[in-house]
């Protein structure tokens, strides 16, 4: 049964280190072959997956079982320290004692060709050594683009904020094209989480905050990341089933409503919670995903597995097995962490902590733990390998497919569409080409910011705003003068350079100023956002709103460009800028509400927010008393240069027709309002057309104290 | 069933009109005889009371019984308009019309003579004029006095803040006695919400935020108000069972949790929370209570009538029902918000909406609801009101029995014991009578301040904290000079008193600075704490803080005084004030953290917060990044003018024992500590003492997987 469980740790224990292991047996038994010296079913292409399985379990020994269910680590047998260094030497005793595991993670920045050294080093001994001839998965992360010099688009919060999943599968395609090309057949995404309590530091590493946009983007990006075959794999073989690359659905589930907004946090919330805003995405995204990986922080468990028939395996987070015993304290010793999560469905155990499946063998032997309960996760990550072609995929490494030309349009297109115009005060934007000057103004300006998940040196393939705008009106041999001002760190209330800043601005027909967030993992600077960087408010930090003031105060007209890995709550710049543009993290092309989801329960929301003046008068209000529980921007907006008239639902402008439902009277409590569909569309000044947007029906269902589900019986069809 | 519902309103509201009132058939055949002459089973005071329900439920018409059911109010037959209205006048035909119903809110103020006048006219027309006689009951609000100008103390805040609980159970005698006095019979306290979120309004009326706390604090009430025979009444009667108030454990269940903080926002919770956080001290304190209120906050249902086996009546909030439909939009009709209200478990339907309840008798006719839940609300209601005694109560008002001077030691010593000594740097703290002069500041220093649910005019029986002091220095003989500043006021950021604030802390030796929160309803002051008014910041508001600093600034020792109904969050006080005063909002005689509660769940917190430094450095941290996470001054926190020594678990001079419990592993996650007993003790110096605690077997209990709890054999006792 599929369990949830309790789990922890912080990414750079992730990264594990192999000293942790110790010494196994292995048998050497020849049974990867037949004794009539046929080919046995399990390396026939061929064969139904199912068959392949059951040939293949019971030739394998209780420690090669286990080994199928331990992440090992490419550090086991290659020096990972240096990623410039491209020595080709491995350590031996290190490579045998290591590819005793059947999940290696390679989530490590390294030069292509010692990277396809060692990956074909493992895999070979693991395949042609080892008496069964199992292949390893190869793992790494990607939630924005192949983490080791691939392609880095958008931060995925801006991916969902182009509300386009045909451009996201491309994307992901493209993604999935680059990892497998190296080797890899597995990538830990997309991220499901969705971001409802923002100060939580990972908000930029989810699709938002909504259940629907959350499961279709999902299901773009799995579908984009497994369709098609890697590299020499029959097409046709194993029953017709075949993947390239393994999408991994996390954190499953709920993670990204911390309690307090800290990372790990406990998760408040009930079964009904878990059906109607957690669960769905994963759902929706996932029955296909060929892995899931849990969640660091605790809920109540719900068993799943047989309801939703997944047939393939689950895997913790890095080291969360150990956490039931040093965070969540549900165990005392490794003995009964192994025995909890093999038991509530963890077929994959992760590096980062103590490899408690390691006491799996002798707990068979003890009686502590039935075998059985191996045998069937080893099935399910048997399943994973088959449909991914690992036996009949000899590594032929292309790496010339990453970091293709003809991929630019795509990414082009993405980091367009990620950007969102939330104002545009007397339609200043957009700028004219031939405009005298701009002041280009701010700590983000001359900057490349990826956000987290890609690793060392990416951003170097990056451009700035200011060098792309240089770039840029060079192409378009424009006149237009670029006067640039950092004025001020992201990280200090250091005012100095403002002088500098204004008068850039006041020397300039238009001043745009881009602020925000830092990113974790960047050398010198300070976090403000990233996996276990949370904060208290979405203010910007620093000096920056008084750099906005001050600039807005020059009585230029002034757009501020928000790069940041998560909403910014500034009401002063809403109502004072000029234009108001939210770009996110963008990808390595382009230059570039607050804490309540708009989906609360009826019920749940009075309006009588207060503020303080300009002047520093008090206006009092009921809910938050000086402050507003009202988000600035909800979920959905965004402006076009074009107005959009909605005429008897007629649509006349490119906009994200969107679809909500609202019950006017359900069973149990439902919210005020959900998106239930969404088509995206670009229409020429003038034009019209009609949208039609099927609605599935799952959308229409409530959970209702009757429990399960009850779906209604037709889609519905919208049209706008 | 008892089960949860959800349901919300303001209070306001709550105090209705009649007009909403339809007119109601009513029978008049005589049922309130016997055939032969003798007196019915209901009516002889010495039959056991399921008898006299079991014998007066069949005389009872469909109507009558509906009206057992519904809140009518006093204003149905008095001119409740003006609180000093002293008019001996009633509304005839009003009356005839409110008093078919027999829970009668009479929550209003008005001088003791029109009251008893009121009270009279409407029990004697119920119990003397109508066919069967039942007499109706009386409900106000209670939460810390009797709010019709009796003796006020402390906000419950505070008065859990006392770690007394037989000092509690004296405050809620006295509440009693005086409401009983003037022909009351149930009041509507104790809170039992528990207040887990700061941000919500309403933290002042609970016992603070820990259920082992909440539920003995709530137990003493209940005991204290509880515990008595109602005068008039005989003792022994109805089986030995009489009580003299009905308390009304409110609001059931998780209200003090609401989502973003905001008054009547739904609850994220699972039945794990419910049965470990929530309702422990429920069970605990109301086994014995006359009556439940439910809440307005949505929260899956859990059956509990049975299980809890709870026999008296359960009531709506102010009308709570309605909002099935308006808020809550679990019902389209007042037909099904009845019908949901009442299959339920709500024997109770109070005003403040369209009394739903009405619709009840056609719904029976129509065979849309079925009788029999109408006959099992009604015993709940009848079996507290037998208990009461209020059929053989004739009113008889006693009201010499409020304000007695007599009780003044009770109230002088909780007002005392709910004072919280915050910080005490260098031992400033007690100051000597014979100090030369104190500046006393700020805009609490010289008003009186009494928290929500009080009445018009209570804060007149106030004494302010100046006139206190200069009343004590009058009354030692003391040459103590006071130098009284107001420096700003509560809700402005105008500093132009600052500067005779900084005169009076410079002429003087000592300087106290009174700041905080105001209360809700004081004409022309603005809430910043109080029903439906939340925050987002716990931060002082306006120029209190900047008053604060100023007056630090001088140099002079400085006491800061918190007068608020829920914790302050300013870090920069706790560190650079010389002493800290946490005093709730106080009673009527004593002049006089932040958001995450201390037992959260394993695995929850990591630590590193980070800060900014008073010369505008940011220092940044993980968690917060600028700001922190953890509480200034945790749960149980508090100092004494004593130095205690712990040696060998041997106590050394008045402190709070307290025992908290953590568990090195479970089966599931638990808390990471939690308080399961305390003993306030007042030891002399040099004295020394052992303090043995009992700890009750279910608090060693976990909800474990298997459900329902299982509970520990025996109790284990702790000795300090």
């Amino acid at each position: 049964m599929l369990r949830l469980l309790s789990v922890l740790t912080l990414l750079q224990v992730a990264l594990g280190s192999s000293s942790l292991l110790e010494p196994r047996k292995f048998s050497l038994v020849a049974r990867g072959t037949n004794l009539d010296g046929s080919l046995p079913t399990y390396k026939n292409p061929n064969a139904s997956i199912e068959d392949r399985i059951n040939d293949l379990l019971p030739r394998m020994t209780l420690e090669e079982k286990v080994a199928q269910l331990i992440q090992g680590d490419i550090d086991g047998w290659m020096n990972t320290a240096n990623p410039l260094d491209n020595t080709l030497v491995f350590n031996q005793s290190g490579l045998f004692r290591t590819c005793t595991d059947n999940l290696m993670y390679i989530g490590y920045q390294m030069p292509y060709e010692k990277l396809t050294f060692a990956l074909t080093v493992g895999q070979t001994y693991l395949m042609e050594n080892t008496t069964l001839g199992i292949p390893a998965m190869f793992q790494s992360e990607g939630l924005h683009g192949f983490t080791d010099n691939g392609t880095i688009f958008p931060s995925p919060i801006g991916l969902a904020a182009s509300f386009n999943p045909a451009l996201l599968s491309s994307v992901s395609n493209i993604i999935a094209m680059e990892a497998e090309g190296l080797g890899y057949s597995e990538l830990f995404a997309p991220v499901l989480d969705m971001s409802r309590e923002l100060r939580w530091g990972r908000v930029e590493e989810n699709y938002g905050e909504d259940p629907f946009l959350t499961g279709e983007m999902g299901l773009a990006y799995v579908t984009g990341l497994q369709t098609g075959t890697r590299r020499n794999v029959t097409a046709g073989g194993s029953g017709g089933i075949r993947k390239r690359m393994a999408a991994t659905c996390k954190h499953f589930v709920a993670y990204g409503s911390p309690m307090t907004g800290l990372n790990v946090a406990p998760v408040a919330g009930s079964e009904r919670d878990l059906r109607t805003i957690y669960l769905p995405a994963f759902q929706r995204a996932c029955s296909e995903a060929l892995a899931i990986m849990t969640a660091y922080s605790a809920y109540d468990a719900v068993p799943l597995r047989d309801e939703w028939q997944f047939p393939y395996f689950v895997t913790s987070d890095a080291g969360s097995v150990d956490l039931l015993i040093s965070q969540h304290k549900t165990c005392a010793t490794r003995e009964c962490a192994a025995q909890m999560a093999l038991e509530n469905g963890l077929q994959g155990e992760m590096g980062g902590g103590s490899y408690t499946y390691l006491t799996l063998p002798d707990q068979v032997a003890a009686g502590t733990v039935n075998e059985s309960y191996i045998d069937e996760a080893v099935k399910f990550l048997l399943r994973t390998k088959f449909t991914l072609g690992l036996f009949e995929s000899k590594l032929i490494h292309i790496y010339s497919t990453t970091r293709l030309f003809t991929r630019v349009k795509i990414l082009l297109q993405m980091e367009e569409e990620a950007i969102v115009l939330l104002e545009n005060h007397n339609n200043l934007l957009p700028l004219s080409p031939n405009i005298g000057s701009v002041a280009l103004i701010g700590p983000q300006a001359n900057r490349v910011t990826f956000g987290d998940y890609v690793f060392f040196n990416a951003s170097l393939n990056g451009i700035t705003p200011l060098a792309g705008f240089q770039e840029f009106l060079a192409n378009v041999s424009s006149s237009t003068k670029i006067n640039f001002a950092q004025g001020c760190e992201l990280w200090s209330n250091d005012q100095s350079g403002f002088e500098e800043a204004i008068s850039a601005a006041q020397a300039s027909d238009v001043a745009i100023v881009m602020v925000d967030q830092t990113l974790l993992w960047t050398p010198g600077t300070n976090a403000t956002t990233g996996e276990h960087v949370d904060l208290s408010s979405l203010d910007l930090v620093g000096a920056q709103l008084p750099l906005v003031e001050a600039i807005v105060n020059t009585g230029k007209p002034t757009v501020v460009i928000f790069v940041s890995g998560k909403p910014v709550s500034e009401p002063w710049i809403q109502a004072h800028a000029s234009a108001v543009i939210q770009q996110f993290y963008p990808g390595e092309l382009v230059f570039g509400t607050t804490p309540i989801f708009y989906n609360y329960l009826n019920g749940m929301r009075p309006v009588s927010p207060g503020f303080i003046e300009d002047n520093g008068t008090l206006d009092f209000g009921h809910q938050y008393v000086l402050n507003s529980p009202v988000p600035i921007w909800s979920f959905g907006h965004g402006l076009s240069y074009t107005t959009f008239n909605y005429t008897d639902l007629t649509l006349n402008g490119k906009e994200v027709v969107q679809v909500y439902l609202s019950a006017f009277v359900s069973s149990v409590v439902t919210p005020v309002q959900k998106l239930v569909g969404f088509q995206k569309i670009n229409l020429a000044a003038g034009a019209s057309q009609t949208v039609s947007i099927e609605v599935q029906s799952s959308q229409l269902a409530v959970w209702n104290l009757a429990k399960p589900i009850a779906f209604a019986q037709t889609n519905l069809t919208v049209t706008a």
